[in-house]
């Protein structure tokens, strides 16, 4: 199957760094926070991060007490900024396809993933070698868009609004019907996998893992008074993140 | 809480049993099916039904080799029938709301519901109720509206159309919002609680379930070919199911 890289697409890198560096927006508010107090303690434990991009959770998990942390990367160019602004003697950088991660021949006792797995076309045999890669009990926190998100048609009308251009509703478009979409998101044609709540569900189950915890992050009062627009979460959460656990 | 019990409105009760007289409805078609399918084997089990109706799956279970079915009911009229139609030494009905279960004094190797538990407000009490009462290693089988239903708010549009009538879009509407709907069904103000898929999940997983398989059904080919109206459900499926094992 293809592996997707986008991130190594000058315009696209380009336009994500200009969005990674703002010091509010969607990541920072809900999906980091959210990201962080899904995990289990870290102290003393060797870390998997797949797509770990610019290496700043990687960074974060040695500064909580990672013995290591491994992050591999599908982009030549997140790892040069990982290595630049996010070196550290406890983490190792690896370019690899999170598609390859059963040539690792080590054990983690915690692989993380942060908004990746919805560019990942073999969402089955990934999970399948995560599983082998955990340690007895091992643990893995992912977060991804959520399904109201990844189910979206390029083209399509996302929203119906009232005359004034207040969100009403979300145009939930053939949720049940799981495929590749093609989204705009600063250049064209990327790859998105739209998986309903019960295949990731099923899928996480079938191999061998109980989930402990799932996700959904809306805004509360005190991110609503200084940032209304994210009410629309409510309609459409951003991200789904899911905690489970090897049996 | 208060519990609620509409079939024992008259006129919901004849409009509700018209529906299930009915030879061909998303219930035969796609929810008990399903039901059926995600069971364990019932061969020599011991089964509690939460919300028994006519009796139609207790008397079913019987069949497939249940030893025992107890079928609780809030609705009076709905036990008088599966007594009457759904009778069997193997099966005992109790009229009991299942906010309730905590005194019955016995064990069961499964637990089944069939779309009830949208009715209920307190669910969190009801499933540590459940875990308590399965014996170890047991299942919980339950359907229940899926979640893109019990959030549609009365009176709201729930479909965008196209001119001809065709539907484009489900209207989500604060799926993120947690809440009792009113909704109409023969009578008014029959209300619903909407919960996120992560609130039921969660749920499962803190009371010390393992979720072994979830389902949200659609339409194959040889039901589209006969009934293409339930094309609809791709857009929003009717029904949740989940299977759930006690750790």
């Amino acid at each position: 199957m293809p592996k997707q890289n986008i991130y190594d697409n000058e315009v696209f890198f380009s336009g994500y760094k200009g969005i990674r560096d703002q010091e509010v927006n969607a990541n920072v508010l809900f999906e980091i926070p959210n990201f962080f107090e899904m995990l289990p303690s870290v102290e003393g434990k060797k870390i998997l991060d797949l797509g770990c991009g610019f290496g700043e959770h990687c960074k974060r998990l040695v500064e909580l007490g990672a013995s290591s942390v491994t992050g591999i990367d599908i982009s030549v160019k997140m790892l040069e900024i990982a290595q630049k602004e996010n070196a550290d003697s406890k983490i190792t950088y690896i370019h690899m396809p999170m598609e390859d991660i059963s040539t690792l021949n080590d054990h983690y006792d915690i692989i993380v993933s942060s908004l990746a797995f919805h560019y990942i076309e073999a969402f089955k045999p990934l999970i399948v070698d995560i599983y082998r890669l955990l340690t007895e009990g091992g643990v893995l926190v992912f977060s991804q868009e959520h399904p109201f998100s990844t189910c979206y048609r390029n083209g399509f009308e996302r929203w119906t609004k009232d005359e004034n251009g207040k969100k009403l509703y979300l145009n939930l478009c053939e949720y049940g019907i799981e495929r590749e979409n093609e989204s705009k998101w600063f250049v064209d044609n990327v790859k998105k996998y739209h998986r309903t709540f019960s295949t990731i569900v099923n899928t996480l189950a079938d191999a061998g893992f109980s989930i402990e915890k799932m996700v959904e992050p809306t805004p509360d009062e005190t991110i609503l008074s200084q940032y209304p627009g994210y009410r629309d979460l409510f309609h459409k959460p951003d991200f789904l993140l899911i905690r489970a656990k090897k049996n």
